[in-house]
């Protein structure tokens, strides 16, 4: 259906993917996304995050919790490839003075998440890493809550001080419908213009895909996406289908069939994401995930009602 | 988000479920799912199709493959419920003369299944139906593959002609975005001007819900869920979040959350429905999914790559 020529895919299966199993892909698993990704076409692949390891141990988590320079190279040193390396950012967490400058890094952009209230440090830390090279977004989370006066102000900050040319709408919790896509998206663009605009959907009510392609036809030109959906929790827009949707010749949808077949096929028997309905109901009633995560982890794991009426009293309080 | 006192939703659990399964679930079984479909007060609860047994043997088939008003009442009687039952019925399968007057049957609705090429009968079919009693509907399949200007005139015909006061947009193949939604619900209503507009998806590419959402949007009024998404190859728009989308309080999602925990999640482990790649292909390649459902019994079930070049090398011929 579609084909426009700005439409960047950034792939983040292995950093989003890493959130269900403490970033412990091993490089093997990694240099086999990394090999089919490049085949594919996909234009930005994001391996982790770029955590200082004063603040965690790296005892407690793996590799793409940190994201190393010297690790990225053991995944990516031997594959032919044109997709540009990604890795996240969050506020705080970061070592700043110990991420080098562009050209002595395999890294090529370094997106930063925050919520509105930290957009000041966002605009710091992405204006910081502009300066040492890097292409930078700043992904804005959580918004189907945090719409107030003070997530327009953010929006205006953002295009006066931000040296950033990409601002990602994150739905955090995969609360969102088409309408709401189609605002913000809309929204974003009035404010932001002389900034891309991204979309990270999560899958907890099936409308990562669906959103994704509300937010292209609204004018977002950066899609984030993952292998058979993998992500936390109910994971997020599939790769697969955002490639059969987008007809633009560069991309080849073959390799990452392959790698369905032969890697996450047997990899969802050992770790869980999708459509599970402590998810859909946390995602309908616009509720962070991570109730329902520790309900998963629980011996009430199927206890679907019990968490439903436990959300809503939540909400109601 | 949507509260349209006019919005009727009808369950197909049963009846799109029993496609997995030869139409084989126990009265117990299907006991559960009407007592809990009542007490969320889904508007119409289908249970299966209305074929002649000269046609199609008892011994290959379970009792929803014929939908005896007896085995109805098995199901129904002693429970409470304002939902009304339908069935479906498919062009030249049916004993028309052993279809009793509504006011002898539990039935309430019959809706007739049919291509464009078949429009006569289906008009034929609800207009014998309507005089009996029965409310009922025309869904016109695969239209995905179907609109040229036979089909403009099967919807004048209808139109013209039937007795019917709804007719369905049913995406069979699960190939369609929310552009072609938006399309084909003010297509119908351009023509169908006396008609109700009613739409089934299939969730080959993770739309089900989000086109319903848009045929909503759009002015569609009866709606296609079931419970868990259950139905043939990749299953439907799944009930519970519908239900959640949907704002009027005449529904609850609370029964059927336990019915997805106390039946369908043990279900799944016997039964195969859902987001499954070889059916995402056929979907976004605009194929019938039996090719799909017969790779699924064989060997190559996960050889999702070849699966892929065979499709497209049936389009290219």
């Amino acid at each position: 259906m579609m084909f426009r020529e700005q439409l960047k895919v950034l792939d983040c299966t292995v950093r989003d993917g890493g959130l269900i199993n403490n970033h412990n892909f091993d490089i093997r698993f990694v240099r086999e996304v990394y090999s089919a990704l490049s085949i594919a076409g996909v234009d930005y692949i994001e391996l982790g995050y770029k955590n200082s390891k004063e603040l965690f141990s790296p005892k407690d988590y793996g590799p793409w919790k940190f994201c190393d320079d010297d690790v990225i190279h053991q995944v990516i040193d031997g594959i032919e490839s044109r997709s540009k390396i990604s890795v996240m950012a969050d506020i705080g967490r970061v070592d700043m003075d110990a991420v080098k400058p562009k050209d002595e890094s395999p890294v090529d952009m370094i997106r930063v998440a925050c919520y509105v209230k930290d957009i000041d440090k966002a605009i710091d830390m992405v204006n910081h890493f502009t300066e040492k090279g890097y292409e930078t977004s700043i992904n804005i989370m959580a918004i189907s809550r945090d719409q107030g006066p003070e997530f327009e102000e953010a929006l205006h900050q953002i295009e006066a001080e931000s040296k950033t040319g990409i601002v990602y709408v994150v739905d955090s919790f995969g609360f969102f419908y088409q309408e709401n896509i189609e605002y913000l998206v809309k929204k974003f663009q009035s404010v932001l213009k002389t900034k891309e605009i991204g979309f990270h959907g999560h899958n907890n009510q099936q409308l990562a895909f669906s959103n994704t392609i509300e937010a292209i036809i609204h004018g977002a030109n950066y899609l984030d996406a993952t292998v058979y959906g993998i992500g936390r929790a109910a994971g997020n827009c599939t790769l697969e289908l955002l490639l059969g949707f987008l007809k633009n010749p560069k991309f080849d949808i073959r390799p990452i069939l392959d790698l369905i077949s032969h890697e996450f096929v047997p990899l969802k028997n050992n770790i869980e994401w999708g459509y599970i309905i402590p998810y859909a109901i946390s995602g309908m009633l616009n509720e962070h995930p991570k109730l329902a995560m520790a309900l998963r982890k629980s011996e009430k794991k199927e206890n679907y009602r019990e968490f439903y009426e436990q959300i809503k009293n939540l909400e109601d309080q």
